[in-house]
């Protein structure tokens, strides 16, 4: 794949390894030694012999054999030396993990530029610095702070902030989430979002990729990039930094600009970015993507064995556009015959309080069967006779066969029950609330609408001709005005790409005469004075002149 | 307190009690032996001796003793005659948990009718039917399916829905919750949701009631009771059956009619409930209001070891509506001196990757000392060197000695790990992700809004004249019409003090005249015809009619 040596190493450095167990030195290593990598690890230390059973030597130019990869855990003072070192010795790949660069202010941006314009000089690509690493499931590569690795899976993260990928990495291996990649940017002096999004676009294990970002270096790349690979696998991203209180935190956090919301919006829809609001639903929507199919449609069985949850689900289902599919008479009444007479077999369909496996696999199979059901929300509430076990056994195996998305809400039940185990080993993805399951079929909804809209369609491309803008800035600069001309900022808008009503001002009767009859009737005509800054209010603006004469008459009249 | 037999009763009979492990029977006696209840019991059963050990009767008569409650737990045809020796024997209330009433049709609607008028008969006050039961946690009354109770809290629930009911108490049980009742609603033939929450008001060691309802019995009442109720404590409640496929859920759930979302919002409005939108929000309400002072306005302080997660928390306060508190010069320069150089000491307060309890004791003490601040959000990710456990404590120890909330969001951690269990026993609410413990905050800033507006001043009261109404719609029935007249429509809206219009029929450009004069200009005129449904079209309306002239020639256009 792209960024082999970050991803596929064969061999690491760290740099800055330490014997002492607190130290993040220390602690990347260990999780390189403990992780199980099959490639050669050289720690990188003048002070010590050997780390953990491996030989240390001096600096990396003294081993013996190629390097990859170098994870570098020094001062920030100490980087661009080091980094030189890499590059003397060929080093392909270096991630910095150390902090004290771009992030505390301009003196941290003068190294962060320095090492990156060594890295230029060698052809060598950065990570970071600033950031808690990477991790590979699949090659058991973890260079990263975190403790263990998620178990392998289907899911990549790709997170902006250190905290937030910390939290991420916690949240997998504790609900035992399957990952294929980690990455932590960092500052992003070198490599940034859309090279690691175009490198998980290429991996054949990732089926979907969770993104946290705070603000974009190079946002056209960005959204062709993200634009490319959403064709291929969805991207689900939360974009922090999206109000007034936000943006100013982000500019305490980083000192980056966190851009404004609406521009995100545009850019993340042209890319076909699912975008979520919330970090508990960016962990829902990838848990869901990563291991069921996209529906083919909005249409939804609810299946359920209480009635208020069937409730819930059905409301969030309209609410969030889905449709509550009606099953075929024949399939109905087949159901029919299996299950008790009280049951509602209207959807959602009620298996009631003391419904077993039969039952469930029964409602199941049916909306599988049916060629008006796109989806199905499967629900369990705890109820004195639940087999709970052997429901999860059925869901889970029917699963295994559909190719509709199947999302469990199986409610109240511990994360460590039976249960609950069974459908994670199903690849059943299980929310404790049942509009939590809905929101997240809805996104795949969402999802399969990108895919079939043709990428040129999200947004229409705009040119801006920035030549222009700046002459135009220029200009006035030159001046030593402050404010542009009407003339000037329509032409800026115009060369922006967006869209202005032809207009021109005009100094008498005349003039208004003609330059009416070129642009076309009706035309405004308005005012234009310094003098005046409320034109309405004193009349100055009139609507809707239909002809030269007109034109002439309201000319005077203004 | 009011509801006095359902919730400290001093002896209580089972009437179906059973032997069998697996039949409700059996598990509410279980229950109620197991669950520590300090009265009498008494499981009456014609055919056991005795069960698990207590004296079984025949008849609730044989007792021996008053009987203050008696749960019925037998066969729905069985019911009224059981009922009937109830009130011969001066039971004060009964719990039927059977089903088989109203909820299954016109036979048992019957049924339950019958079962009702044996309890006015009486004076007995009946819970259910087709509920699971009532738990009274702190005098121990276990009467439900549960099979354990939750802990002791300051929490109460009320449920329509036994599914609802069922994952709410495994929810809490699982949480370790604390709860003070537990009311399943069932049918509620008797009693309703506005009875119990009545009788909540008055239970001084409830602090929030948390309601499911999928349709309320008596409006007025309801909103009447529940307006009450919240002046002195919060009632968060979800209305299931919002849109038309969860009204059509209800319908077929219930048989029960679900009421237009708009009517609800305007109940709960008036009546000052909060309204949450899905099941997660209901708990991550009743957990902050349970433990948590009410704070005096809407300006937060953030504090968090991670920049990511501190702009989401400032992000959702600013979306929420709260605002991101400034502590004042003094104390800022205060906390500058206990806090290392890096650290951003504007709101949001980043303690930095490596903080420990004195620096989180630190930020959370100054935002207690400013009066710029009302309540604070506590945000911790898991990092290498992070004590969890030590800022938990001190967290904890802080929110003691607190009169402003302080919610926390621990990301990433185990529910049984130390630290958490340290917040749960200290009584700080905590959400994994921090935008719901800025919900949480947003939503008891929201409570002290409706404990501050005059009741009087939410929703105007209308007058509805139900007579007026009733007598229209008679006439139209006697008539054998199906359809209203437009003015029989106009009086049935002015009736229930919905503002219309002055209008008339009139049937001559005479009568046009006269009385657009009476009703004032201007007026509309409209073509009235059972023939012409879209008048528009036909050019039948004619609006801004501004002279008794212009009224004459128009109804000779029409």
């Amino acid at each position: 794949m792209m960024l082999e040596a970050f991803f596929n190493p064969k061999s690491i450095a760290v740099i800055g390894a330490s014997r002492e167990p607190l130290k993040v030195g220390h602690r990347i290593f260990r999780n390189l030694v403990e992780s199980g990598f099959g490639g050669r690890l050289y720690p990188i230390n003048p002070n010590a012999d050997e780390i953990l059973g491996f030989k240390c030597y001096g600096s990396v130019r003294d081993v013996p054999d190629e390097i990859d990869l170098a994870v570098i855990v020094v001062p920030a003072r100490v980087v661009p030396s080091v980094v030189e070192d890499c590059g003397l010795k060929g080093v392909k790949g270096i991630i910095v993990i150390s902090a004290g660069f771009g992030e505390t202010g301009k003196e941290g941006a003068q190294l962060e530029r320095e090492v990156v314009s060594i890295c230029r000089k060698y052809g060598m690509r950065m990570q970071g610095p600033n950031c808690l690493g990477i991790i590979n499931v699949q090659n058991r590569v973890n260079a990263s702070f975190a403790p263990s690795m998620p178990l392998p899976g289907n899911i990549a993260f790709v997170s902006q902030s250190g905290a937030i990928g910390s939290a991420i990495l916690n949240w997998a291996i504790r609900n035992e989430i399957g990952f294929t990649k980690f990455i932590s940017l960092g500052n992003e002096a070198d490599l940034n979002a859309a090279d690691f999004l175009e490198a998980l676009g290429e991996d054949e294990e990732t089926r979907v990729i969770g993104l946290y970002i705070e603000g974009v270096k190079d946002g056209e790349r960005f959204i062709e990039v993200a634009g490319k690979v959403t064709r291929r696998k969805p991207i689900v991203a939360i974009k922090a930094g999206t109000t007034d209180a936000g943006i100013r935190a982000v500019s305490s956090h980083t000192g980056s600009l966190a851009g404004s919301d609406a521009a995100f919006s545009a850019a993340f829809k042209k890319a076909g970015i699912i975008r979520v609001n919330t970090l508990e639903d960016l962990f829902n929507l990838v848990l869901a993507f990563g291991s069921q199919p996209i529906p083919k449609g909005r249409r939804v069985l609810i299946v359920t064995n209480g009635g208020g949850p069937g409730i819930l689900a059905a409301d969030a289902c309209e609410k969030m556009g889905l449709e509550i599919a009606s099953l075929e008479y024949e399939i109905r009444e087949e159901l029919r015959r299996l299950m008790p007479p009280h049951s509602s077999l209207s959807n959602p369909i009620d298996v009631l309080g003391d419904a077993d496996e039969g039952r469930y696999r029964a409602a199941l199979e049916a909306g599988l069967k049916s060629s008006n059901v796109d989806g199905i929300i499967v629900i369990l509430t705890p109820q004195a006779v639940t087999p709970y076990d052997r429901i999860a056994e059925a869901v889970s195996e029917i699963g295994r066969l559909s190719d509709k998305p199947i999302i469990a809400s199986f409610m109240g039940l511990e994360d460590n029950s039976a249960a609950i185990k069974t459908l994670k080993k199903g690849r059943i993805p299980n929310y404790p609330f049942p509009e939590s399951a809905v929101y997240a079929l809805k996104s795949m909804y969402e999802y399969s609408l990108i895919l079939s809209s043709p990428i040129e369609e999200r947004i229409p491309h705009v040119e801006v001709d920035v030549e222009r803008i700046r002459s135009i800035i220029n200009n006035v600069r030159l001046e030593g005005r402050l404010n542009l001309t009407i003339n000037e900022a329509m032409e800026v808008a115009k060369a922006a790409g967006i869209p202005m009503p032809d207009a021109a001002i005009v100094r008498s009767k005349e003039e208004a005469g003609i330059i009416a009859d070129r642009i076309g009737y009706p035309v405004a005509m308005k005012i234009v004075s310094p003098d005046i800054l409320h034109k309405t209010d004193i009349g100055g603006v009139i609507l809707n002149v239909r002809s030269r004469s007109e034109a002439e008459e309201n000319y005077d009249a203004l």
